[in-house]
């Protein structure tokens, strides 16, 4: 087994549609420059609201990716 | 800035859909009386089940408006 | 099923008995105003002591009723 | 009212598509032994990714049913 | 000393009469199947209500016993 | 010993200065409608931020009073 | 007001009969060497089984007292 | 992917060596009956101590596998 | 290194000033009779009201210091 | 509304005077690289002793911006 | 069963070599003056480094004893 | 004293052999572009599992050192 090095940031994505299209948006996000995310877990759930209505759904989420480097 | 005082409350909503329809239906209600709303934090979630289906999805959530006594 | 909209409050209650009869006490009060409680969570447990006897039983517990605006 | 003895037990349930799915799928393989379910509580919830793209959403979720012996 | 695996599982049992006498019902029942119980720790405690009456008070507690298998 | 039962409720002080003036304006608050105010506890502090600069120290707190009906 | 330190110690307590009785017994003994106990507040709550039976309630709480060097 | 449910369970392993090993004594158990174990995560760690020595190493751990049936 | 075992314990300052004083006085009570202390950190703030004012600031703080038996 | 991806990152600020200018020490840094910072909620908060003084009031905050990229 | 009070303390026991060895130096303090200790719980763990190297692994852990008095 | 800023990260080390190792292959790959650490706290450990075997030992360690923007 490989003895590699991972580190852990929390990211937070959103959507008008639900937390499923939040999570979507911000792996869309981190894979433009993470390599090789396998989990990501929820942290946080909101919504952000707007004359009575929700204009967002928000989840924060952990992930972990091959550490290299500050 | 304004230094106004805010209180905090949770609410239960729930939806035979979702559970982002179950935050909708939290909202729509406590909008009712609640001026100015802007985020619900979901702090638990959880089903009804009955004859092994699920009937309701429920979110527990934190809003925070206006203080202007009990 | 119904798609009402709860609320979460915390009440404190005492006894000079036992925290099963401050949870009555509890109830007791709540139920003046609020209709139809099915749950009481406890939330914390303690004791007032004067001159090295216990004279209160407290609970603090957490009660859910239908919402009907603030 | 009856005194019964419950059992809590915690389960992790999958779906391509939602964490209401997943819950569903989850529900649905726990009621093939289990009897009487009721509700089922979120404690964690996840996703696995391949790819760049989210390929399982994953729910963690406690349910308690009536206990019969280990 | 030896080196026994145990398992930690959760029960919830219930008494008309106080959180003792469900702790003491919870213990019976786990005792028909489960041997050499030694601590039940509480992890939750509440009472249903009917008609703004305490009608069952509640624990749910964490028990340990020998693991043979599944 | 009195058997009184008591409400918990949480409210968001600010104030431009420090932490210790945004809980004076909370309490200067409350006390316009709740009586007998004794203890505040801290529950979370933060500041919001404009242009680089604090603007608003915030603290958000758990008080108690004696409960008289919703 | 007084500027006092105070400091904090915790205590388990037992009884054979019930969860009050073990934090009287609790008090008791700490009242034999700590003075002005005021609050106990309940941290963690057991009981110990022999044979299938409940032989000790316990209850570990955490009293505060004038603090006079170590 | 597979939308399969898994089952979350909880052990205490214990060794006179090392905790390490008393994660292996645990796995060692608990592969006699459970397949496909691939992550156990830590909830707890603790020492027994008997003539003010250290007699037993003990690991609490929460393992997942393949749920099928009670 | 040196390998000393070192102790825990939990004060509670207060001040009719600020968080920050009620530290100080904690710290200045403390330091008669603890050697070496290095960081206190804060577990718990609250403040006394008495007629609608803040009487006391009050902050529950973590020390460390060399243990030497009881 | 947006659906930006958003950062979450832990600092600690110091200060020789009080925890509000720890804050104000943290906040000055983080603007140097990281733009449109809105909120940072205190995680922790310490102080450092050397010689039975207070020479540092620390907090550890949470702070969060848009991402662009590890 | 003897219906004794115990009380808990906190200590930091640290050694070059593992975390094991940390445990039984912070045993072997403590057993110099408290008697008939029988569980350390781990509360916390880390290391402290210098120069790129672990000087020290430090455990934080939970001991009781019986109490005897202040 | 110094007013600087700090960093927290959370970075995963892993071995075959044990934690202590985990962490010390953590540490060394932090060393190479993080100057100064002084203390790793651990936040998490789990076993990886194959074929019935551990095959690594993880450790989850939370850093801090000193921040020089993003």
């Amino acid at each position: 087994m490989t003895e590699s090095v991972y580190k852990i940031i929390e990211l937070v994505g959103s959507s008008e549609k639900s937390w499923e299209d939040a999570m979507k948006n911000l792996i869309d996000e981190a894979s433009k420059t993470l390599r090789d995310l396998r989990i990501a877990e929820v942290v946080e759930m909101d919504v952000k609201i707007d004359k009575n209505k929700i204009v967002l759904y928000r989840v924060r989420a952990r992930l972990s990716f091959k550490y290299e480097g500050k």
